[in-house]
Order: structure tokens, then sequence, then C-alpha cells
């Protein structure tokens, strides 16, 4: 089967690899209906060390459940599945908390298990905790939208509810990548009054606009920081939802929440400290977020795609086959593309 | 009257000033009829530098009322009240929401604002906001609990609030001072399970043991958080109580705290950053808290204080009059007091 490897910073290969299959009897093959390509992977396609044999890409997929080990039983074959970015087996302390990241047995996708989600097909550990059933469909926007509670839309769904986001809130969204538009879907979800989307991409900030966000702060650094504050009455947002995971990112974050407010944080953090440590304590500033357990959210947003409410998929602006994959990176790492989807 | 200067760390006086009176409509002016030392005066006392005339201090009384501004009405001369560390006029929109440490007119006490509560006689500036009226009463125990009110017992249940201490929680108490056995109350009231207090002092450890703490780590750095792991499962406890406010505390705090758990620090914070920066967020783990909106509290704990449920004041070991002030900064620093009482 073909997979997607990296080999080093920008050196990204798609190659013939051994047909994944089952290994475990909890395990579960699903056939690749959709993938993508995430804003986390450009960490390492900026700074991956050179990796004898290439590393395994991607975390997020649909698929069809093509094979079964002997001890999965709440899936069936042909049954069409939702892969959360990470594998858990639903079932130990943290996953019955619904925290699946957390999972006693679990692990992530991608470049830390060997397991890599941009190839035809993927071998599932912990299946019966890890896949969720959807109803079957070949409507092509419903597919990407439904890929995106493998991690984007549950991610920034995270960052909401980590920032504590309530009915009537002041909330800004730190980053205009596809976790931060989804962010402005979710803080509406939650009933935000007001969305600030921080970003200067043109069409991304369109696309925060038609998902919700009420206003757009183009300025940087201290700037920004200024103009979040003038657009909320002088003290910030009650909710920062910081989907970047930069040090500059993480101190705007800081600079503009609202003393009593919190920062849900779900950008993986290439800062070595969280910032502003007096001023947020003597503000009484919550910092909280992590991995997204995007498992438990399927369940909270799959209604909302169904019936149309919302409609994530419209992050991706762009849908390839495998051989463009190594182009789809470098678009991607180019900001010339804001999510790109992988069709088989 | 007679009040508490502090020259420079370690230089504390008790002198006669100017009595305080009246100066705004909105101010009340009590006698004080209890003050207290703060584990949070040791640190000025520790590394206050040369001030002109002295610096006011105290931040925390039970006083009557003797005159009333203009525009003071929700209090009479003659009530008992709490006097919390922070003043707010209890209207804005953070007053309103609880959070009255951020209260647009308010302030605190000592300190910053240059009106000392280890003194015969306190100005308080937005009175109607500030006091909270209680049952007037001479018994000695009751006057100091309702003491508590003003800062360790309300501060302590805030670390506890922070950290999201739930029914059947397992929970750390970083530190073994006022606020920390404060914390244990607050950890108990919530319905934790497992109260761990993290301090060595026997007499404390005693008092923590009493107010509902069930395990003792007397160990300190990498051996204190092994010692957590090992008594929690292996995994940490869901909250913890940070009421130090020192590097090594905060560090502690973070590598015993389960994932998708959250440290509430209440301890003003004399470290540059919040450590372990990946590590947390990797754990989702939530830092949360501040200065206590200790006013907010009073209407949930005083019931409590009031039909003897809980004992708070038991924190005070030591009962002394003005004359003894400096020796009093003295025996808290020295670790020979726990808190040290001020009867006028």
């Amino acid at each position: 089967m073909r997979a997607t490897l990296m080999y080093k910073a920008g050196d990204v290969r798609v190659e013939n690899v051994g047909d994944a299959s089952i290994e475990q009897p909890t395990d579960a093959l699903i056939r690749t209906v959709r993938s993508c390509i995430c804003g986390s992977d450009l960490w390492p396609y900026k700074d991956l060390a050179p990796t004898e044999g290439g590393a395994r890409m991607g975390h997020e997929a649909l698929g069809v459940v093509e094979d079964l080990g002997s001890e999965v039983s709440n899936i069936k074959k042909g049954d069409l599945v939702i892969m959360p970015f990470a594998f858990s087996d639903g079932a130990c302390e943290f996953c019955e908390e619904g925290l699946n990241t957390s999972c006693l047995d679990g692990g992530f996708f991608g470049l830390n298990s060997g397991i890599g989600a941009q190839a035809e097909a993927i071998r599932i550990p912990q299946a019966e905790g890890t896949l969720f059933t959807v109803p079957s469909t070949d409507d092509g926007p419903m597919l990407a939208s439904l890929l995106t509670l493998s991690d984007v839309m549950g991610t920034g769904f995270h960052a909401a509810l980590m920032a504590a986001v309530e009915e009537g809130d002041k909330v800004a969204v730190v980053g205009d990548g596809a976790v931060g538009l989804c962010g402005v879907i979710a803080a509406k979800m939650l009933g935000a009054e007001q969305i600030i989307i921080m970003g200067r991409h043109p069409k991304r900030v369109e696309l925060a606009r038609d998902f919700g966000a009420t206003d757009v702060v183009s300025e940087r650094g201290e700037e920004a920081a200024e103009r979040v504050r003038e657009l909320t009455g002088g003290h910030g947002v009650h909710a920062v939802l910081e989907c970047v995971g930069s040090e500059q990112s993480m101190l705007t974050s800081m600079q503009i929440v609202r003393p009593g407010g919190a920062v849900g944080r779900v950008g993986v953090p290439h800062y070595q400290a969280i910032p502003e440590t007096a001023t947020t304590f003597f503000h009484n500033v919550t910092v909280s977020g992590g991995p997204a357990p995007v498992r438990a959210y399927i369940e909270d947003l799959l209604p909302s795609i169904l019936d149309g409410t919302i409609d994530p998929g419209r992050v991706f602006d762009q849908t390839i086959g495998f051989d463009e994959v190594p182009d789809g990176y470098r678009a991607m790492n180019d900001r010339e593309s804001l999510k790109v989807m992988i069709r088989p």
C-alpha cells in the first residue's frame, strides 16, 4: 500500500510500504476514505531531524472497516468510521472521565506510534474504544465535515470548553488556521456574543466571519492586544482560544484575557514557559487545555454536522490524491492552502 | 492611635500615628477587635527595601463600626464586621461576578494602599461593598474563626474551588501554613476523599489531621512527588492547592497533579514562570487561582462557622497585644508560631 513518510524537515515522500494488517485481537483495519494534513504536521516539516527509514505521517482519517481482531465486537466490516487522532481503550479511568488522550492503553497516531493515517489503509489499535461509526454516505461536503471530527473540530471545541466559553461571552480566537476556525464555530455553538478572530489571511478571515466571527484583529503583538482591549470595553475577553502554540501567540493570549477569564490552549506548545505569571495570578486567570479528547466529543458534535447546523468541512480548501501529498505539505507550509484533504 | 509600620526587611515597629478617620462619603471607620499577621506579610519581612516613613502593615481584621460616611447605609454603628483583605464597591461588573479582588474601584489593604489593619482603628474605603456584618459576640474562639474570613479561610476555599475539588477527589495541599490548613478544611467541605497535607512541622501536621487530612507527606522535591504518586495509585491527585508561592512549591504542584487535574494557586508567586509547560499541556492540566475574592465567600462559609461545623480559628496559636507585634513577626518568620492574632 502507499503511505506518507517524512525523512527530514521538508522531505516528504509517498512510498510503497508493507500492507497494514491486524496485529492484535483488539485491532481493526480500515481502508482510508479521506485523510488530511494537519497544521501540527508542519512543526516536523520545519524541524524534523533526519530519520532512518522515514517517519509515518498523518493522524486524521475517515475509513471503511475492512477487517477486525477477534476481540472487537462493537463495529462491523463495512462501517464508515471516524478515526480520532489518538487511540484509546474507552475503558480505563481516564477514558471513563472523557480524557481519552490520557488513556492508559492509548497513544497518538502519526510520528509517535509509527502508524500513519496518510496512507491507503490504517491499523487501528484499541479499535473498540477508538473508532466511532457514522452513517454511511458518499456526499463529499459531508465526508469533509465528518473528517474534522478526527481532530480540528474536536480540538477547536476543546479550546472553547477549556476556555469556559459561556452564553453571552466575549471570546478571542488566536490563530486563523483550521483549528482556530473550528474554534469560532465552537464558540458560537456555546453562545458567545462577541467572537474576535485574530488573523490576517483574507480568505481565512472571511471564512471565520461565515462561521460566526464578529470582529477581526489583524494587528500583531502589543498592537493586537491593544485592539482587543478597545473592542471589549477595556478589559479584554472572557475566553481566549489559543490555537497556535508559539511564544508570541501565548503571550498575546495572556495579554487579552479579562480578569477572571480563561485561556484554553490547544496549540502544541513551542514555548518554554507560560508567560505573564504574576499578571495572570493577580487577575485570577485560568490556563487550561491540551490534546483534545476528540473521541469523547464526537457524540456532542455529530448531530450538528448531520443536520447541517455546522459545516466545519469548509476548512478544507484543497483536495489531492496521494501523488500530490508532498506538494500538499508545501502548500500548507507556504500558507497557500488552509487545510489539505487527501482522497485516495 | 497605634499602628504597625515596616521600615525595611526585618524592621517592624508599633508607633503612634494620626487617628484614622472618614475621608470619603463611602468610607467607614472601624475600631479593631482582632487583627493578625499573615504569611504573606513575611515576604516583605524578608525583602522589603528601606522605605521613608515606614509602610503600614496588616490586611485582616474584625472590627466594630465606629463612624460612617454619608453614603454608607447597609451597616450601622456598633455592628461587628469582617474586613476582607481587599476593599471593593460590590457594584462593578467584576464584583457582580464575585471577583471582588478585581473591583474597578477596589484595592488591597496593607502595603499597597497605605491602610494597615494591624492598628487600633481602620478607615475602610468602599465600606458598603467591603464590610460584612456578623452576629455580635465576645466568644474568643468564635472571634478567631470569624477573623479567618478576612483572608486565610476564604483563601483556602478559593484554592479548593480553583482546583475544582469535587466529591470523592484525591487532593494535595502544598504548604502547612494557615492558608494550607484552611485549604484542608475547604477540601473536606467540598467532599474530597483523600487529603494529603505536604508539610513537616509536627504541630501543623497534627492540626491538618484534625481538620481532615488523611495523609502526610513530609518529603521534599522529587521525593515528595514520588510519595504522592505512591499514595494515589501512581497518577497523582485530581486537585492541588498551592498555598506557598515559591518556585519549588509550584514545581511540586505540577509534578503531583493527575492528567485532567487542576492546580489552584493562592500563594503570591515568587517564581518567574509556571513550570512544566509541556507536561501540563500533554496532561491537560488546568492552572487557576489568584487573590481570593474572600468577600464573596463569606456568605458560603459563615454558616459553617456559626454552627461549629468548622473551626478555622484554631490556626491562631498565639495571641499578642500591640507591644508584641514586632516579636510576632519574628516568631512567624522563625516558624515558631503558625499564625499570630493581635488583640488590642
